[in-house]
């Protein structure tokens, strides 16, 4: 064999890890001009005033739209000047990002009519891209964003979506995700960077700075961290219900992403819409005020999500009435209340809380205060609307590539029995499943609209998986069959069967079958699930076309990872595309033709079995001891995702054997490209706390470096980890570094190093 | 309709609800005469002597068992006589009564020989009856038990259970199970009394008492509250794996039956073999000291499950070697460990660590204390050893029909379209299904051996679920073809399709099919399951059978509930039989018959999905909102079981509208059978706290009382409802009864009521 036939190049990465440390009594910066605007600003204002900045209302409510264009009525006016809200959501249709500015445009007119002139702030959920403004650059939603590994490209898409954004005049974004996905039944699984809290961190500080840095800045935008705190780990596995989890791991898991993030300065956080151990998060005070503002220093605004306030009192029962919610909301630390409707309830409501000795003055002022200083800092009180004439490339080549760039690097490859691809030039290919001819499904919720049911329509000049492989390979190599088709209205989540028989009949007279199964879009409450199973009907197309004989490549485009369990040992090729946006067929396309070598890894656990959820965090207890089933095992671990070419890992070091625990400790370990291809490689460290006072984790990423490598090349990777990093938190709600072994893996190869004293701190 | 033909009888009955209150520094009642002899003999002991007496040791190491004859070997001599351990369990293969006296009299011979003559404690797993004693009486299992929703059967089990256990020479048993059935995943569900906090408390208070009261008594013997606490909600579903639970929910659902026990004076607990919140619970100062003995004043002691100090090391990586593990769980209040086999090492440890000062003399003092004051309460130092020839009742007749009897009222009717049950006279019936032959599957774990697969042998002589149909209808009326077979050794979840076509020819030449299916016998990690779904083979069985067109009455025998939703709207009826015992079938046969009227009630919620596993008790944000798969809605609600006769509620009432909340509130209900047949109805009493500052549950069962009616007769059911037990514990971890309305509900009868002022204690 000759794996070396290339030159060997000896390339060196470094790279340092930040893992969130959560300093008490940290403090986001703030600045001291803008402090004294703010102050004086203050000073002058009403408690209608004050009051009104806290209020955030959807456009909706406030006129109509006719055809595409949307009108303001009255409403607008009473909002902004009578009850001088301060801040306006949603989109009423979808707009143009010249709509966008002339809404903004009409709504800043309307501010100028009050008394304080304070500019109305304008957000939008651009989840992945503009996907509220037409015309803008869609990418591959948060998950397969994390599916990349690649700090840079989740940088890009951040710098891409904050032009684009201001080119429509929109200065916040509500926007990134840094819910952990580690339960999969919950469906918004997709809209975050997968169940690690260090991947989430690391790549959730990359958009934030992409975004938002330096804010003030006409490209730069305020974010939003959603959604504060362990919105994603519902015991139910139901969207906006409570979530049984300890506080030591709160802080061990949901924390640490949102403590990188506000390190990193972002300005605006959104709440958690469910509950955690009974309490809605909106009300815990603890948790908002506690350990958000005091504890990790956050001088930016918090926001409510949609109508959880009032969802306080209808939902979960804990008051008489909305006005008992807003106290406790209010006093528990939210300083902007999505309201989305009846401002005029909330307004009067909060004043007269106020005047009742309820809500303190003194908390009125400390939210508007945060309000007024993000507006300032944004800039809008210089240019409250910025126009896409001035975003010469909004919607440009470049950004799609962009768009396109990310896709490629976000599909991951988790079978391919005998190289069965790329596929072989000329083959004749039977495309067929309900996401084959779908940019609904490509693209998920949060495209054009709120559940992504326009999408075929918004995105009709994009491919789909079928119209891309027919470029690429030619229409008439390209077979198609749909098989089994979503509903698209109302209950848009079933499907049914077209006809598995003409599928299988097709499958004939072609080389390859491309079976395109999964998910239709969705996002939210819509998107619960009963059953992780892939729906019945797509497992009988699945197995039919499985019983052909033909080699049957699946693609999964899938906001959560459904059991495919079933039909899995059939398949020759199993490739994942989560939810890859407008140019995810391209991509597809390109590294099923092997243009593109894959490199995307999983950053979430695939499962096996409906009933087996547990991610690849967990306890010596959980991965052990189920004879029944066989021992436990995903279907892919995290982590997970194969190559055109094959990598081998060796010389794993570590400068010391002994360290204090204040100490930084520097690995290394070499990778190689030991096929023929050019290829990527994820490069993850993982150590593991051999003794601990609580229960260790099995494992934890601690740190990863993707590296591009030639045929027979080699790159030695340095990690340099602070080894306060691997504190665990206690019970005592302190973090323990505590003295012993710890198993360092990297790839097949690991070690052991030893730590000297405990720390706690 | 002449619904009121028989004579009306208006009767009346009144039950108490005692639902626990967990008193701060209540105190178990102690003797103070045998206070004083503990304190006499604890005088005496050396060091050795008293950790002697905290080791319990698993006799299969002991001596060698050919044939069915147990031999001691020397090691029993050294165990008892070098180490003087305090306690023996488990059993070597399957025992007579006389059997037992033998080996317990060897033992008592060998502690004779010690100086302190300490009478060693025989513990034994009798599970549902005296289970590891050949020829004694098998009841239903707990889940069985719960299903009949009576007190007074639970009672007389729990008699007929001590009774036999003293025959053999037994006077310890590791039973009530008191954990909650939340998960229906985990595979220890059908051991507990289902998943209400109440209706666990009022029927494990029940068996405490009729098992132990009066202890000393030689039909009596010591109860083990067992898994103490919240073994049975672990985050993976797996046994023995990390439960996430806040202390306010650990105290609102899992710490009430446990309270309740300890108030009825149960003498010895177990500890749960997980984790909560990442502790092993076994080192849980705070649950085990803190709330166990300090806040319930609990006097007994506690005892390990099997081998679980070592798994402090082993499986949970929480300390360097076993001799941490036990500083950590001596000191955490364990006072005896189920060692189980290595008891040189755990008393040579346990010597050195109090002699190096790690565990305080003290502590071991408290525990010896504690070990002896039971071994005494017992009577076991005047009576060592009970002999079966002094039990003339041992498996007799009697006590047999009271198993039946059990059971009887256990078999829950779930559905019975058309009336098709009770059969026809001489109808000709095809019994099917992997259950339909089996006394392993109807007894299910814990059965002559710990994983039940011996029963077929021990248990021939009972009747499985064919035999008593070809004993009720006449062989010549009975096809059988068992279409789907368990694996009987190895991997025994497995089953495999024997013959459907078969199956599905018979069901040509019948008026029924009779389909026996759920699970085979297991219990604990060999349980465990990936999929909650009923397995492949017995689903394609079932779909084979319903289409034939023939009704088929489904028996569901089973463990915990598997998912038989997508063919459940094809079954004619479904009777849910659970684990009924060795008289399970003979009272079946009745039931399909028409001799019993069947008046079981679910214990647990029935699923209708895998991944929709919510309970009925809920918060409200749990119960709506879910479009996709449609509103959640389980299979079978908790407390849902259908009668071949009918029931109506009227005249609920409640003596005052407005209550002081130290105040006992009145509610009657009047049930009228008004159907034409002779039935129990249970009438469960739900109370709905409208508004909480925690948020509440959507329902609570708060009373229950079964009752017996004759066609068109009424009952009048009297509930006096102490208001405390309508608090929540906040998170203060104090109980709250909140000034404000509450809602009642019986049947479908509702009220409402306020509380005047809030109560907090």
């Amino acid at each position: 064999m000759k794996l070396f036939r290339f030159k060997v190049l000896v390339w060196s990465i470094v790279c340092t890890s930040f893992l969130p440390v959560c300093e008490l009594k940290a403090q986001q910066k703030t600045d001291a001009v803008i402090e004294k605007k703010v102050d004086a600003l203050l000073k002058q204002m009403s408690l209608e005033e004050k009051v009104g900045q806290m209020a955030q209302v959807s456009i909706e409510s406030l006129g109509n739209t006719k055809g595409n264009v949307f009108t303001f009525s009255d409403k607008m006016k009473d909002a902004v000047v009578n009850y001088k809200i301060g801040s306006i959501l949603n989109t009423p249709g979808l707009q143009t990002a010249g709509d966008w500015n002339r809404i903004i445009t009409e709504i800043h007119q309307a501010a100028l009519q009050t008394r304080a002139k304070i500019p109305v702030l304008y957000g939008l959920d651009h989840i992945h891209g503009v996907n509220y403004v037409a015309g803008g650059t869609l990418f591959p939603q948060q998950i397969a964003q994390a599916a990349t590994w690649n700090r840079q490209l989740v940088y890009n898409a951040g710098v891409i979506t904050a032009y684009e954004s201001r080119a429509a005049g929109v200065p916040w974004t509500f926007s990134p995700v840094l819910d952990l996905g580690t339960n999969p039944v919950w469906p918004r699984i997709w809209e975050g960077f997968g169940e690690d809290p260090y991947l989430t961190s690391e790549l959730g500080v990359q958009f934030v700075k992409a975004v938002q840095e330096p804010l003030g800045n006409k490209e730069k935008l305020v974010v939003s961290l959603k959604h504060y705190m362990a919105y994603s780990d519902p015991k139910s596995g139901k969207d906006r219900t409570d979530a049984w989890i300890p506080e030591h791991y709160l802080r061990e898991y949901h924390l640490p992403a949102f403590a990188a993030a506000i390190k990193a300065n972002a300005r605006n956080v959104m709440v958690n819409s469910a509950l955690i151990n009974g309490i809605p998060t909106h009300i815990n005070k603890h948790i908002l005020t506690g350990i958000l503002k005091s504890e990790l220093g956050f001088t930016g605004f918090i926001v409510t999500d949609w109508q959880d306030i009032e969802n306080v009192y209808r939902r979960d029962k804990m008051t008489n009435n909305i006005k008992e919610a807003i106290a406790l909301a209010i006093n528990a630390g939210i300083d902007m209340s999505m309201i989305p409707y009846d401002y005029k309830a909330f307004c009067t409501d909060l004043i007269a809380l106020v005047k009742e000795g309820k809500v303190s003055q003194a908390r009125i002022d400390d939210a508007v205060r945060r309000i007024l200083r993000v507006k300032y800092e944004t800039g809008i009180f210089e240019t409250p609307v910025t126009y896409v004439k001035d975003y010469p490339k909004f919607g440009s080549a470049e950004f799609e590539q962009a768009a396109y760039n990310t896709a490629a690097e976000s599909i991951t490859l988790l079978k391919n029995t005998n190289n069965v691809l790329p596929l072989r030039a000329n083959a004749k290919v039977l495309v067929t499943g309900p996401n084959a001819n779908s940019m609904r499904t490509l693209n998920g919720g949060w495209s054009y609209s709120w559940q992504g049911e326009k999408t075929d329509e918004y995105a009709a000049k994009y491919n789909t998986i079928l119209e891309a492989l027919q470029k690429k390979l030619g229409a008439g190599n390209i077979v198609y069959e749909q098989g089994v088709a979503y509903k698209m209205q109302g209950k848009y989540f079933e499907d049914s069967i077209v006809n598995i028989e003409a599928a299988v009949q097709a499958a004939a007279n072609v080389d390859y079958v491309l079976l395109c199964i999964g998910e239709n879009s969705y996002t939210e409450t819509p998107g619960n699930t009963n059953d992780l199973s892939l729906s019945a009907s797509q497992l009988a197309l699945s197995s039919a076309l499985i019983k052909t004989g033909k080699p049957v490549v699946v693609i999964l485009n899938e906001g959560r990872p459904r059991i495919i369990s079933s039909i899995e040992p059939g398949a020759a090729a199993i490739v994942d595309v989560f939810l890859p946006g407008n140019f995810g067929a391209d991509a597809l396309a390109d590294v099923l033709t092997g243009v593109v070598n894959p490199s995307g890894k999983l950053p979430i656990t695939y499962p096996r079995y409906t009933n087996d959820l547990a991610g690849y965090i967990h306890k010596p207890s959980e991965g052990s001891g189920n004879p029944q089933g066989g021992e436990t095992a995903p279907q892919y671990p995290f982590g997970f995702g194969l190559s055109y070419t094959s990598f081998s890992y060796s010389k794993l070091t570590i400068n010391k054997n002994n360290f204090d625990p204040a100490e930084t400790a520097t690995i290394t370990v070499t990778v190689t490209n030991t096929g023929n291809k050019p290829g990527k490689e994820v490069v993850q460290l993982y150590i593991t706390d051999l003794v601990a006072s609580l229960t260790p984790d099995v494992k934890r990423l601690r740190g990863f470096e993707k590296v591009e490598l030639q045929p027979g090349e080699s790159k030695t990777v340095t990690f340099r980890i602070s080894l306060k990093q691997l504190a665990f938190v206690g019970t005592d709600l302190k973090k323990h570094l505590e003295a012993g072994a710890f198993n360092i893996q990297a790839g097949t190869l690991q070690q052991v190093f030893t730590i000297n004293k405990t720390l706690v701190f």
